[in-house]
């Protein structure tokens, strides 16, 4: 697939990218099909199939264009402001009447099928990635011990919003995301998170 | 419904779990059906329909009926051993060849369904609950702060195990669940995790 920024291919690209996306908002996982997005983007039906095969692969395109993109990170000064700038994102991404559901739908189509889930986990060591300045900042500020596993500080942070969400179903607050946060933090303190 | 224990109705509902819990280890949740689990519990299929509807009622009355057994808690002498228990327990059932593809469908279909999502919420309602005397008996011991929310510790000590397992799709080895329970406990030492 040719994806030269710009070119007609990325503009094919990105628009069967939205229109997957529009769909995964107002109808999920289980109601996404290649003829509603080939519809709603304007590409020929033909095209989306020969190139996205169908609902996996539709999933699984648009999740690793979403895997380069930036995650906004906050820089407040302190390790605990920062883990809760980044579970707070979580947690309000969720909440969000426009991105909640399509994160949603990510998540659950991993669930059913190994393609999507495979670009999920691509997508989440992306993230993981993306977190290492954070730990390295506060590494340099000593506030935690020079052998913290940064993608591991991030899991420990997420993991009970994400439980909660999709595991136990119970309802996540603004409290909630503060004190997983610092949950994360007080293990990383304690040199806890090492590899 | 009655239910009676070792009426002729608790026989029934019996036949129909085992047999709901074999057809989801061997076909999943999106290959359950009415039909077949009538024909594998030997129940009449005319029967299954009337009192269970669909694969979301088989979901949501095996995991009423999990819910109600007990959880092997350990009982270790200290919170640390406890907790480190109680996430090897965890990560060993997914790990199990006949459990573990029982409790992932039990969570795809969560993600999928409503009926199924609260009967998830309820099951796991009553493990938080289960796991209250472990923390009374860590905070009697004088271990962490008489405040702690033992729901919350068992969310901070599992949740990283979940999130590798259904959202991040990574491998979680004896040592990942190690650190998990040793990261809760970090933090209900410090005193973060109260309500």
């Amino acid at each position: 697939m040719e994806t030269r920024p710009g070119g007609r291919s990325a503009r094919v690209r990105e628009a069967v990218r939205q229109a997957t996306l529009i769909e995964l908002a107002e109808n999920g996982y289980s109601g996404l099909t290649v003829d509603a997005v080939a519809s709603r983007s304007g590409v020929h039906k033909t095209t989306v199939y020969r190139r996205w095969g169908n609902a996996e692969g539709l999933i699984a395109d648009a999740l690793e264009l979403a895997s380069s993109e930036p995650w906004p990170l906050p820089d407040t000064g302190s390790l605990q402001g920062d883990l809760r700038g980044i579970v707070e994102l979580v947690r309000s991404g969720f909440a969000d009447p426009t991105s909640g559901p399509i994160a949603a739908a990510f998540v659950s189509a991993a669930v059913q099928s190994s393609g999507p889930a495979q670009a999920l986990h691509a997508f989440f060591a992306s993230r993981h990635e993306q977190a290492a300045p954070i730990v390295e900042r506060a590494i340099a500020r000593g506030e935690i011990p020079a052998d913290t596993d940064a993608a591991e500080l991030i899991r420990t942070a997420v993991g009970p919003i994400y439980y909660r969400l999709f595991i136990t179903h119970e309802p996540v607050t603004v409290r909630d995301a503060e004190r997983a946060a610092d949950a994360a933090f007080a293990a990383a303190r304690a040199g806890v998170l090492h590899p």
